[in-house]
């Protein structure tokens, strides 16, 4: 299949590269030029433009965008969707707010353009080896794109999902139970530092990884991850969060729906992100007016 | 009434002090002597031992315990139940673990001493002015004592209630409970320090103590902190605690009932006691190695 | 004062009757007619359209509304405000979203119409008898009509907050507190009733009252609730919630602040409203799955 | 090997099965005696009694433990241990609480019993073809042993976790783990459930197994679960639990470290385990209270 690219960052660049490794004929932008260069010496085709990118291909034309989510896919859409026609086809494979999406998909659909929500997982290495695809949209189109799917997924490794949103929305809540997940790992893996025992931590996830009930993708990453660095002394415990678990909380709270472990991962991820808390500035206070208890002073 | 007082730290030298000023006779010690001392130059008797202390009073023989639980509380217990005879009464203050109470219960009982359980809230000037007392105990006994209670207690401050533990078990409760308060009253100002708004906290906590739903001590001393330091510039929000939290939810774990609320506000300050997390080290590291985000290098 | 009254719901029939008996002149209206009748049997004037009432106040016109947050208050503003003049006062004193607040200073303050966004804490006695009030908008205007807020409020209970929205944020984050308070209060006496001691609730809050750390208005409704009903046999435990507490978890992610005390009394509301959970069917069909646990037939 | 198995229960009978399998010479027993009975069938010897057991086993005698945790394994040793010799080998491979456990092999080690602590994962599936073990226990003697660990695990499937009681821990947290990532799971697909697309759940599961970050073991018996049962109406979200993970966070409490995610996993056990509750009751009798709100009638 002949298809425009346009993004190439971490996920776009590989996922690119897989393209052209299935045979796929890639016609690629993005505002850092030396991607475009990197990514022609991989034997894809650059573009700088949009209008080229778009006259490059034949209707019905057929483009993923794989761009940060928020701002810099509204104007994408926004600057690109005049130059497409009636029945091309337009892909978001990026991580887009799935209300913002729904909202795509009506403005887009009143053009006649085709637009699907493509939840991506499976991180870097799956982008480029075989991702996990979960793609929401008009489902007869679909099947006129599904062979890229098939050849870009993992073995059973995409699924549509439904209706326009779907697709982003899934991946949303995937991302969700992640962020609970590594947050149940991290938690375990510090009571096992604060244990009287002398764990090998490498040694654990690679035992857990083999025939235990928590064993999957995410252990078999603790394990390269204490490989390269035993007891992770190099880094910091700053967990940033780039929108989904917020999203995911937001989403329950619009459905009053409780999700405490999903909320309180996310919340103890922006905890990390502050040295010191006003909350503990005013308990600690509290503490002292009534207990003669002792503050800590700056 | 002439009773003996042991412990004369920051809750037993008010308390002691109050017990002077409504006419009653102490005869205290305390392992520091510089507090008995002082307290001697309040009007009351110190004494250097338990067997000096207990040979001063007359049977049956009426001794408050002020002194840390845990530990300190068990050897006192320990130290002074020889030196008395059945009949005598024993009061535990401090703010002893009610399963620790229970045993105390049991083991005093058999030596046929009195002994009775009091929580006591109100913090340091409670103790000195006026506090709050949750009694366990011998129903009839009590009403020996009872007296002493209702001078040391704010009008309607104290309560029997009921058998031996109850008043501890109480105490507990009640310190959960505030745990709670006082974490969602750091919250919300820190969701005030966060705003685009310019709150005087100091009026904030005025004006929430004025007409409020949420009023009450705790404001009243949000206010007075605010007075002192306007925006807890001095202080550190490292939350400290003392164990009656963490007994809580451990009750809580025991019972198999859900306390999420004093749960989070115990485990939040156990979060500020530390610099970094080696939750936050896992999370990092499993998120750059699946998705290849940066981590903070130390 | 001579001002307009627009709702005579729970809320606004109080703070209207506290207003006639401030002896301030009140012309009200509502849709219920019938509160209109009896608002006028209290000694206002009703009066059946938005511009019978507007005519019937003198320029600068002060008008108070006080009615539901949401699509209520907006329809109210887009109705009212073409009738008002330049310089007219438009006091919202309904618990509406400061998001909203702040779009409708900005639309009121391009016509010229003073926009006050008025937090109203106490209850319904409150209402009648002394609220608590927090106000946002114009300080210079703000002074004419503080003899208002000083008549209505009990003594140092209203606050001058800042600019436009800083009323409606302050009193979000106060209910924030009171989600957390109470639910922390829930926790700690369902501990009590599951624990092995025999507790008269009611003496408990009324113990808590006189001279604890927990003391505060909470706790007097407490004591009044268990007073009418020692065991709370009579209602069932569905928590429901209006608004405020969803909204300050919303700041606090959009903040990206840890607030997991409010958090988890909201999400514990939520939860109560639900007989059963699909995450509980998750969770024990995984169980059954690997271990053979036994699941619950429906 | 030639070895005892005491328990014959889900998972007692599944590895002694596994043993005969691998050609080790089993003499088990039960308390039940048909248990006993079709262990004889798959190729074990039954017995009848502790003593008939350890005889029939030459010195140092090799006796695996796979009973449920608390009172019946501490029955189990004690009457086991008297008549067991200097030397011989006991293997505790259920899910001891690790404080229980260092008492154990304490006790034990007195009368130079070999005692290991064995984690055992990865459910009755995994006990029957192959499990995850992690063992703690004396270093040199377990290499005696090694072989039997080698033949039941999965590939890499066991470890030697370090001194006694490690083993225990580990498998501790691992389910600690387990729960969070359970909850998680459970509150994605709750999330699912509630959004306006229409989801084929058992579809979702196989998708989020092909290439997505969260797949694992898990998310393989959420397919087989959906795939039975496509909305999981046919059981009850009612979540129950076997210990570890309270022990888990009792744990957290223990280091004072905080676990928020494990902690809520479990008290949202505990929540599906009522119909209603006091927390519920007390905040709904609080805003009928302050704010006139209807209550829920029982």
């Amino acid at each position: 299949m002949k298809l425009g690219l346009i993004g190439l960052g971490k996920m776009g660049f590989n996922i690119g590269a897989q393209m052209l490794e299935k045979n796929h004929e890639v016609v690629a932008t993005d505002v850092n030029e030396e991607a475009v260069r990197d990514f022609e010496k991989e034997g894809g085709k650059g573009t700088g433009s949009y209008q080229e990118l778009v006259n490059s291909l034949e209707k019905p034309r057929v483009i993923w965008m794989m761009v940060p989510a928020g701002e810099i896919t509204d104007q994408v859409i926004e600057e690109l969707s005049p130059l497409l026609d009636e029945g091309d086809i337009l892909i978001d494979g990026g991580n887009s707010n799935y209300k913002k999406t729904l909202a795509n998909h009506e403005k887009l659909s009143t053009k006649g353009i085709q637009f699907f929500d493509v939840g991506t997982s499976g991180g870097t290495s799956g982008a480029r080896h075989g991702a996990c695809f979960m793609v929401g949209g008009d489902k007869e189109t679909f099947e006129t794109i599904e062979p890229l799917f098939r050849d870009l997924a993992v073995e059973d490794g995409y699924l549509y999902t439904g209706k326009g949103g779907s697709g982003h929305f899934l991946k949303m809540v995937h991302n969700g139970i992640e962020y609970g997940m590594m947050a149940a790992i991290g938690e375990g893996f510090e009571l096992l530092e604060k244990s009287p025992f002398d764990y090998d931590y490498e040694d654990v996830s690679k035992v857990w990884n083999h025939g235990s009930v928590i064993r999957g993708w995410l252990m078999e990453l603790m394990q390269d991850a204490f490989h390269k660095d035993a007891n992770l002394d190099e880094i910091r415990g700053i967990m940033n969060s780039s929108g989904e678990g917020k999203w995911t909380v937001e989403t329950a709270l619009d459905f009053e729906t409780p999700a405490p472990v999903i909320a309180l991962s996310l919340m103890m991820r922006y905890r990390s992100q502050e040295n010191d808390t006003f909350t503990g500035k005013v308990v600690s206070a509290l503490r002292h007016e009534f207990g003669g208890h002792a503050t800590e002073k700056k």
